[in-house]
């Protein structure tokens, strides 16, 4: 069965991650990345630790599969060359700081007339418009700014930051769904169209209930360490060796949670009775939690919840996730062979789709410029000597 | 010009939140939504606190602009139903524990038979396979299970999850990303696919860097409260009232925001001198910023120090995003009018389209059942005779 987007191509500016994450998504799915860096530093994620023999992992768990063409966006002729290759792809990615692409001469406006079906996505920091439109944005600027922060910690504790960089990933996730989104609605328009994706608003849309709690009570939402806000027993709770997550999200979880720890007392509780009193007595029952998890550790705990239909869970280091038999099972974890390095163990495609046995590129990530030449070729027909030439002017 | 998804149909089974968040995002975009709730109770999400004169805000804000059928699955006549519905329909999109759909009699395998051009998304803890598949999972235990809870939280503190629900949100936007590369593919093959998403495998595809750092070193990531792991300084600091996020992303930022300090002194200091120097002595460095952060405020900070171009945030707590110019000039937070509530402020859409004014449904969530009439008279063309049937017998 053909890969889903094996017959989309990508002219790719994107660096770093926002954008290389999008991209990374669609090569999953079957399209073809044509990915424009610098001639000489590349994308600037390949100088990002950690190493493996002088190469960095970080920048090939996101860019492998991906083909690479060096130019150097500051020549005339480059630029002419980009809008060559604009007519032969689909869609054209970038995640630039705004007015970038413009300065170059190759913004939207300027590229849908040469291409009238193109779909031009952007991901920035706050978008194309508004008053912060030109900041400049890092990840963890827009987790403060967008209000995950202030809702993720411990109780009364320091402001943390998400582990991971929600802000980029979760704008080149909105990037991916508004390109694909054009390209459905292109199959009947027959037009392309400009997608703006800003990490800032991303932010917003994964609020969830913050939003709602604050518009409906006017209350701040706080950070809660590990507990639900309106269901309990709904926490990380302490055992005998580290934590372990239990989750009652109903009535019937709760009573028979206290049976099968034969706590049936607490059953009996009034200030226990319903969620919503669980909620308001929350620190109290926590004590009692404190007092029943701490007879065991997290792996018996999990055993034996778990086994009796109780939600619950360790709390994973990510050692844990490489020989974990559910992510195997899943294939969450594959093996890119790296040209210089060997294998590199790299997450999977999360997205399955029936009829593709193995939906993951196990191509290897680019070297600068490893696909100059063939790209050239390829897309524009041009001849040996042409590109010695565009080489001696050090533009590819 | 038109919602690019405005002619695609969506048979919708979805509860409570990754399901209905992948809908909202169908819905934002111009697809019908056709709700399938359980007479009398609807989605679980309607009692979900907190509260606009009785109705959930919750609820509204994931479900606005869909149509709700009320349908008693338990019914054979109900099943019958759905299968003539799936006819009709581009998509159908459910998040059951796996198997539940299969014992309806209405699982992908049974479902493709009367319409080979359906795409069937499932969304589910676990995913269709592997051994876990059968577990009840919430978000937390994915969050929990997946790894993001190990590297979230202050540097030696207690675990804490990501304060809204990351694995519930993740599984939806996966869900869509599937569903839109099946819809580009069926426009060549004119086939659909099954896209089987799982929260926990989404959390496995967002762990960044955490996997290519543990690959790469063997080293466990740990959680490191607000700094960055590889870049510093890029932290949240104390100010004299409250903290600012401070991002010198590299060498030349840092250069500039010794000279906007007056604080030449670190620059010439061997300990600070490059990026991977002020990692590896990033507490003694902590000490030097947070001798500098707190001597103004976190406005003061904000001002001179974006007015200067350093990267800089306040950490926003949500209430503070209702006044944000940004927030305001992106239209994030919208309005609905819900029926017996009145205005309800909701995240928008994070997805900008070029040609569309307006991208958010502005309509209200529906009631339960509130267009079943609609859809039944619609579709499947039924009389107001065999509507009232149906009613009569507690079907819809």
């Amino acid at each position: 069965m053909r890969k889903p987007l094996e017959h989309i191509k990508v002219l790719d500016f994107t660096r770093v991650l926002a954008g290389p994450y999008c991209t990374m998504i669609l090569a999953n799915m079957g399209a073809e990345i044509i990915k424009i860096e610098r001639p000489g530093s590349g994308d600037d994620s390949r100088d990002f630790g950690p190493f493996m023999n002088g190469q960095s992992a970080y920048f090939v768990s996101i860019n492998r599969g991906k083909k690479s063409i060096a130019l150097d966006l500051k020549s005339p002729k480059a630029i002419e060359l980009v809008k060559e290759l604009v007519k032969e792809v689909d869609i054209v990615a970038e995640n630039f700081r705004p007015g970038t692409m413009e300065k170059l001469g190759i913004g939207y406006e300027e590229l849908k007339k040469i291409n009238p079906k193109l779909i031009f996505a952007t991901m920035s920091g706050f978008g194309q418009t508004g008053p912060y439109s030109k900041r400049p944005a890092y990840d963890m600027i827009v987790q403060g700014m967008g209000g995950i922060m202030s809702i993720t910690g411990e109780e009364g504790g320091d402001p943390v930051r998400v582990g991971t960089s929600i802000g980029d990933i979760t704008a080149g996730m909105f990037g991916t769904i508004g390109i694909l989104a054009a390209l459905v609605d292109r199959d009947i328009s027959g037009e392309g169209r400009m997608v703006d994706v800003a990490m800032l608003d991303g932010q917003l849309s994964i609020l969830e209930n913050a939003i709602s709690r604050y518009t409906a009570t006017g209350e701040v939402p706080k950070p809660l360490g590990a507990r639900h806000p309106s269901i309990a027993p709904f926490e990380a709770y302490k055992t005998k060796d580290s934590y372990v997550i239990v989750a009652c999200g109903n009535d019937a979880l709760w009573e028979k949670f206290c049976k099968l720890t034969s706590r049936e007392d607490l059953l009996a509780m009034d200030e226990f009775k319903t969620n919503p009193d669980r909620v308001k007595n929350v620190r109290k029952l926590k004590e009692y939690m404190t007092e029943i998890f701490g007879q065991k550790t997290t792996a018996e705990w999990d055993e034996y919840l778990n086994k009796n239909g109780i939600p619950c869970s360790a709390i994973n280091t990510v050692d844990k996730l490489f020989t974990d038999p559910q992510v195997a099972a899943r294939k969450m974890l594959v093996e890119v062979e790296q040209p210089g390095v060997g294998k590199i163990k790299i997450a999977g495609n999360p997205i399955k789709l029936s009829g593709l046995e193995e939906e993951i590129p196990k191509d290897a990530a680019p070297q600068i410029g490893e696909h100059s030449e063939l790209i050239l070729k390829k897309y524009l027909g041009y001849t040996d000597e042409q590109i010695a030439e565009l080489k001696k002017e050090n533009i590819i």
